[in-house]
């Protein structure tokens, strides 16, 4: 089985499935041994005794304290567990087919609420959910805690799931996880981000694949081509295994180049910083050369616990990135947090269009606390090093002053306390809403660097969502409208002498380094994986070619025009390039 | 009581209140008179027994199909309905406050389920669910299907709701129906713009309020400031009375200008056009002096129906208004339909962000039998009159051509079957991705007018949802960034000699009329009940006037600057618009 999915981190993983199922709920084995069925058997029996009495206290609790007709509901449910029906059918499953417990409860529930969702009446249908319930209860009796086995790999394997959530990839353990695909996600989601920085081979938007793999099946997950095969037949294995020897090779010839700097063959210096989302990637960054971090993303302290993370642990995590980078600039980006993604404790309503929300900059300046403990410990962490601060998402003059004056209140409170701080600590934004591009001349007086998030650039600019696998393939950095706009950030910011860099995914991609340097980009900050073959085009072209290179695609009318005419120039200057194209 | 909403269509309002209740269920009568009370005792009792035999027959049919054990919910939830307390609770209520029964059966029913919401188990709160299923059994009941009763009003009145739907909003009987305000949406929403076009006074988005207002209440809905009083005391009132009296005294003064044209003092010719949603706004515009119509949005076509409309469909709605508006040109916009708002036919999946996502244009080039059934009947209704025809959120050129390779593909079939229709039927786009505008000069030499689009060009320029009110405060047309958009789309289709309108509801308010004038804006395509404004307007400044303050604006920083400025402006030249700004 061959599917095209969407692939955002590069790379060739070979290895054997591990499956996590739907609902976050992994199946970690589907089959068991022939000479273990019965045990599994008196698993399950065990498992629906402990589901039977998780329902029967739900049912108590609720019959004390709103009386015993609503109760009924829960013993509605008991009666469904208990249905001898469901017990033969999942028995049946796993004595005949040698199914695992959770395989089997999963699929005949599964069947079961299928059965009441055809029903006619939509009344009826909706009890479906009842009954997925119940299939929870008897899967969290079987495998305790959602996701649990995931963290738990004992031999090396690729990982297939539904979804997964940026801290869910950032907590695989690298050893075992030799590359993951997922069947829902968008190429510049966060999850894709993580794994970009943890250099795991990832494919994401296959559509639905899973309920047709089984755990051990070997599985190649080719991330620079966005294919997922299963069960691959010999020859398609030999090759990608061969494949994968060759790009073993290149790397370690690109691994030569860590002590070099990112210098044009005509001499002009160009500088490579690192886009990190976790404190330990910038290990990495310094391993692969970076002369400094261009964006840490913070979003990392908020997600994937119930608390709010405190000013120590803000405070602790900048530290650990600033004694890694010694006194290369570290910029630390304020949150990024959106209705999609904050912490619970802030009770934001759904909104239909999170995108074009209430997030970021927008979220810190609603709720000021927040902001002010982060702001703190990036104030405190800067007399550490080189800390830079940078604010996401600012789309109005308006909105960057409000933050700048949040910013010097919190300085005042520090210098009361007597608690040091740099207070010409170096401030910049984000250019990533199209207003700020739009009229960049009016930002760039007031900060003292920019960096151009293209991720969100090209998203406003063509208004297209990169995660809806509708409209990616409107997804373009190379679209006539963004090359005009980022070039006239680039050109405004030189005029004026304030730097510029780019953190967009956009500049981590070896396509579009001659384009930019072309368009005047001297700064690149990029993912960790990425420094040492940017500064490959960096160490093999002209600024005059880059230059000439910009100028046409500056004056061509289609995205496609544009890719093809950078794939042909660089392919023609690193032909080994060519398989990631 | 007195809440704050967005304003979305002009005028004052005040009349007895209609609540329509939450999940579309209309409470017709909040009380029942005294000598009424077992009568409504009765009534609730007969509901109950309706109700019961609905659960019932679910109970049977499910047991039927998939066995007793699962026929155990709905006995549950037929014990909840049954339960004496609810029974008693409601009946009191009833009996000593006249409670109708709907009121009731909401209050009690609604108590219920927060009862199991406050549960600290999500399990079990998730059957407040069951709790409400419940509810609508009996409302069902109690009142027949939905709405039914908002299209039955038989005296004036006020309507207050959840939120209403842009086919609620336009069935609404503009006799009986004096304005309305909903707890949700937002400024720019579909069904603010039909509001408009029906001149109905409405707010929108006030947050919930609903619970504390009965039907009969008087009401008050200030559809200029955004204001909802509930119950005012008799100084608000006898305000509100008089400065409603003003303001038709103004208008019957704007009356006088129908049949004078949109000159300013100093000569110069500005063109006004009508926007329309339905054709029978048309007749409308015509008698307020619209010299075409510049926007004829054909979403309406598409909803509040269960099958696609047929190319018959669309030219008898075409005709009508080319009927209505003889030789002058009318502007069909090809359907603009998205995620959120689509023909359930098309079973389209949910997007994450509707806004950024599969619609219009996009929409349109994925389901080509769609599109062609609306570009056949345009064609065909070009040959009755003079038809115009512009595609929607185009955003790239590449999509621009598609589209017009479809309108010649569908030309070379009527061709075949001798079909009449112009083939040089003059073809536009709306500028309303950021893309567009910066690279309009592309996009210019290949199209034979453009259209602003203001409302999603501000929105997609600045990443704000105009319907979302945690963010709509930063939605501004007069923000840098959105003038100097504008203003760039002006100048370099005038160099071109390409005819250029604003559609967007910002040309529907009178405060940015000198701006649009200073920017070189010469053709408004506004609401029907603006044309008379605008055109005052018009008739009262200067070019010159209009350039300096455009100059002026473009200059600012912030956008409540700009709005300062043009108010101010306005109101020293026409001080009777001092009570909408």
């Amino acid at each position: 089985m061959r599917l095209q999915g969407i692939a955002v981190s590069p790379g060739i993983a070979i290895g054997k499935a591990v499956v996590i199922g739907q609902d976050s709920f992994s199946i970690p084995r589907e089959y068991v041994e022939a000479d273990a069925v019965e045990q599994e058997v008196a698993r399950f029996r065990e498992a629906l005794q402990v589901a039977a009495r998780e329902i029967e206290n739900n049912r108590d609790l609720v019959t004390r304290e709103l009386g015993p007709k609503s109760g009924a509901i829960f013993q509605a449910h008991l009666e469904i567990l208990e249905d001898p029906k469901i017990r033969e059918d999942v028995e049946s499953l796993i004595r005949n087919r040698q199914y695992s417990s959770e395989k089997a409860v999963s699929l005949v529930l599964r069947q079961f609420a299928e059965m009441f969702r055809r029903l006619p009446n939509p009344v009826i249908a909706d009890r479906a959910y009842d009954v997925l319930d119940i299939e929870r209860h008897l899967l969290r009796a079987l495998l305790g805690q959602p996701h649990r086995s995931l963290y738990h790999l004992t031999s090396p394997a690729v990982v297939l799931a539904r979804n997964l959530t940026p801290s869910e990839v950032a907590n695989l353990d690298r050893k075992m996880v030799r590359g993951f695909a997922t069947e829902l996600g968008g190429p510049t989601s966060h999850t894709a981000i993580v794994a970009q920085g943890m250099g795991i081979p990832a494919v994401v938007g296959t559509g639905p694949f899973l309920t047709e793999v089984s755990g051990g099946d070997i599985v190649i997950v080719d991330g620079d081509r966005g294919i997922v095969i299963v069960r691959p037949d010999e020859s398609t294995l030999r090759e990608y295994e061969e494949e994968a020897r060759a790009i073993r090779a290149f790397i370690t010839e690109l691994e030569k180049l860590r002590d070099l700097p990112a210098e044009t063959l005509d001499g002009t210096r160009i500088e490579i910083y690192g886009n990190i989302e976790f404190p330990h990637e910038a290990a990495l960054c310094l391993q692969n050369g970076a002369e400094g971090i261009g964006l840490y993303r913070t979003e990392f302290l908020y997600l994937g616990r119930n608390d709010l993370p405190s000013e120590e642990d803000h405070y602790q995590a900048y530290c650990e990135v600033v004694r890694i980078m010694g006194d290369r600039p570290v910029t630390i980006r304020t949150f990024d947090l959106g209705a999609d993604k904050v912490p619970l404790q802030l009770g934001l309503e759904k909104e239909a269009n999170p995108c074009l929300g209430l997030r970021s900059i927008r979220l810190a300046l609603r709720y000021l606390p927040l902001f002010q403990t982060q702001l703190r410990a990036i104030l405190r962490a800067s007399v550490c090093g080189n800390v830079q601060i940078m604010f996401p998402m600012i789309s109005t003059l308006a909105e960057l002053r409000q933050a700048k004056l949040m910013l010097a209140e919190v300085m005042e409170d520090l210098a009361e306390s007597r608690i040091p701080f740099r207070r010409d600590i170096p401030l910049g934004i984000m250019v990533e809403v199209p207003s700020v591009a739009v009229t960049i001349d009016r930002f760039l007086d007031e900060v003292d660097f920019i960096s151009l998030g293209t991720n969100d650039l090209i998203q406003y600019t063509l208004a297209v969502d990169r995660t809806n696998r509708n409209v990616v393939n409107m997804y373009n950095a190379t679209e006539p409208a963004v090359l005009r706009l980022i070039h006239h950030v680039i050109q405004e910011a030189s005029r004026k002498g304030v730097p510029v860099s780019l953190c967009g995914q956009m500049s981590s991609h070896p396509l579009h380094t001659m384009l930019l340097i072309g368009l005047g980009l001297r700064k690149f900050s990029v993912a960790a994986h990425s420094i040492l073959e940017i500064k490959k085009v960096c160490r093999s072209v002209t600024v005059q070619q880059c230059e000439a290179l910009a100028k046409r695609a500056l004056e061509m009318d289609h995205a496609r025009d544009v890719q093809a005419l950078l794939r042909e120039q660089l392919i023609k200057l690193i032909p080994a390039f060519s398989r990631i194209m």
